[in-house]
């Protein structure tokens, strides 16, 4: 499936404003990125790097006034994620070694509090995929999934004392639960096509079976269509945008994700 | 100065059980290693990486029975830790991409809800070292400091109601107020000669004028005589032994420091 | 300067072959890219890593038939790079870890065979930017550049014997002369803007003062318009398309850079 | 098999010179490193890093007059290496991202001129381990190994021209034809058990049904007692010792490997 996605965040800058942006889509496993724009109003020196996720992170400092950041991607992505009940449970000792600090607790995934609700939630399951399947139907059962867009993210904790949350909010919890099971588990954040009501998108990752596969309370159904943006232990290390000094909120934030029908081949 | 640090930890382990440790000091800009010891016992395999703080890990699977890990080295340090008051603030956009990791937010460092309290704390304060240097004495008037280790680590927040810690919880509140300001720092765990009583520690670093700076709120005076062993953003990422399945604690942990006095150089 | 670039390679393929291509610019100090597009025809899965020196690779199978690689981009460029006589020579001891491995010799730059041509050529320069600056105007005048490509490199020692070169082997020569000095020295693959005839170019940068500075044996004029695609040691690491098992060329290559005169900002 | 290996290099320096080290072996698959020195006379501050091989290197400025190095280690390695006759060749599509650059030629490992002689070579044998142990069998019975080392490293096109060379020399050699047939192949140097006459060693490791496995030219049958100190591409990357500014030789070099016959475990 092709898709066209784009994102537009407008700004009102008061003072200059540093900025670290992570919205530029990489190729991987799911996905290939046949085309893509950045494209920043009024244009700033910006510095790309690399961080410890292997995520392309923009730093530039906006100017005062009326600032636009707008990145868009043609994306070949999967029809339908891999799924695989009955994938097992792989050893910790036997977990490749970048996997590891997927099983640390972190920020939003207080995963050290979490043993025993997971092993509760997954009782009677098979080691592997087959707990994190039950873990996510119970998110979906359990927990309020509201739409749209919260400025505070809330931690594994709040979610699970509050019943309700944001895509990426539910993440936190389903990453903790994963993880109270020494399942090593991991945050995406990018778009989905078809999600109502259009916004940026948050889901999971858990390894199993000795490889990722992705996780999302938030729909029904697993279906393709995802775009990942950036990956990380929990959403303090994968923001969009992270901003520093007087917090500044964009006045507009549009996503589009559309189906490239007539694609060529 | 030279020291002879040792650290030796008993377990009584009942099912076979995968330990991720991290008991390897590195040479460093602080400290160099001219002899060092990792002794197992019983003897297993063991597999060792460098995560992502560039802490050298060891990973193995203690077999049931008596298992004893021991650790020594000497080491070269510098009698007395830099420091450098009046030491400017950097701006977020001249930080290398290396330190940036270390403004967020992490498991035990809330940095997200201490922005406003770090500024009164540090009110007055000119940007930079100076303001590291008032958190700290903050901190030791604080919050009290409690010697000895416990097993849970406590949070910025837990601190911060708690007013009472071990290093590591003061560590943790240190680190939160820094990130706070858009101060890099991070925590580090390791040797302290002449610490009372005799433990492992644990410290932070902020970084300021252009790199690295030790704190330490638990002592009255920054001396030499520290051994680091290892970095990471807080507790989750430091820890001196992880251990996966069923909780185990060590039975016996015995510390030793010496200063080596009759070295020849 | 705002620069539309693009490369359409295409090739004859008679058995399913092994690609890894380094086709994707990436954002960095000198340049910054607004629009891309990488194309397959065919379409084939495609995978995406970062090399040891930062480079976006990408890996395919190309499948038997016509095979078309096409990639464009849209770059803001800087209009003349840095100079800076009289930038002195870092010495060794002072060099970031991370450039030392550009001291070392490598397939294409025997500069362990270098030293004393490159003391001799240098003679009366002020050691740093003037040295690379002297061995630069030397290559000008001693070794004859011949435009166009050559399928296989040639290194240091060859373009020494043969006096003449595509841009790559003067670049090889070059780096080869400037590590002969122990100044890091590294190479650099992408397009240059009114190059004549129009091809993809290769350039080498040297470490002096403390930074990378280009430099290119080819142009009597240093000026903008360069845009970066890879570095590397040498043409080794630096291989717009590297192919395993029986060799591959291809059919046609087109290059075109043009500066794009109506860009709205 | 339990070893205590040593080396202590003697240097009688002039002008205070940059030295790059990579003398601390890592504890890895075949090896657990349980104690270790390193012992500089005079004291001299050192940094050590990691490179991009994962080898821990040290810079340090050696100053004028007798400069010592020693460092010891007490090693448990394997007793005999692993051989797996008939391992199968993995096509270039399926090798890990991380082994692909050491398909490339380099410095010493003309691989680029090599292929037609490692097809001669390997004809009639099984893709994969066989091809290597072919090569392996050729070079001994072709090749003249001469123990002690040489100051000067040669390339595979050298000692394929000379038909002699040092051990490192034959890794060499090794390493360009295995790179031919599109096999992934590295050095390795340390410290060898039994190694008539004693000396520092070096050997290579080819990428074949999945894993490393361990060659070596210079032994009439592979055993045990391999000590790994670094890894790399060639000598270039693998450089005991590298020095900057005039050449400095070592006025004495003594290495010592002895089994410890009374470890009690």
């Amino acid at each position: 499936m092709w898709l066209d996605a784009s994102c537009t965040l407008k700004f009102d800058i008061v003072v200059p404003t540093p900025f670290v942006l992570m919205l530029r889509p990489r190729s991987g496993v799911h996905q290939w990125i046949a085309r893509e724009e950045y494209r920043l109003t009024p244009t700033v020196p910006v510095f790309e790097f690399t961080d410890a996720y292997g995520n392309l992170c923009q730093r530039l400092v906006a100017p005062p006034g009326r600032f636009t950041i707008r990145t868009a991607a043609e994306v070949m992505v999967v029809d339908r994620m891999d799924q695989a009940p009955g994938a097992p449970f792989v050893e910790v000792q036997y977990l490749p070694d970048s996997v590891l600090s997927y099983l640390l607790p972190s920020r939003y995934c207080e995963s050290d509090r979490f043993g025993q609700m997971a092993t509760e939630i997954t009782a009677g399951c098979l080691p592997g995929y087959d707990q994190v399947a039950a873990i996510v139907t119970w998110l979906r059962t359990s927990i309020g999934y509201r739409p749209g867009s919260s400025s505070v993210p809330m931690s594994a904790i709040d979610v699970n004392m509050g019943l309700t949350g944001v895509c990426r909010d539910l993440a936190h919890l389903g990453i903790a639960l994963c993880r109270g099971l020494s399942i090593p588990a991991r945050m995406v954040v990018g778009y989905l096509h078809g999600l109502e009501p259009m916004d940026l998108h948050a889901w999971f990752e858990a390894y199993v079976g000795g490889r990722w596969y992705t996780f999302d309370a938030t729909q029904d159904e697993l279906t393709g269509g995802y775009i990942a943006i950036g990956y990380g232990r929990d959403a303090a290390d994968v923001a969009v945008y992270n901003q520093f000094g007087p917090a500044v909120y964009p006045t507009s934030q549009e996503i589009r994700v559309e189906c490239v029908e007539d694609h060529d081949d």
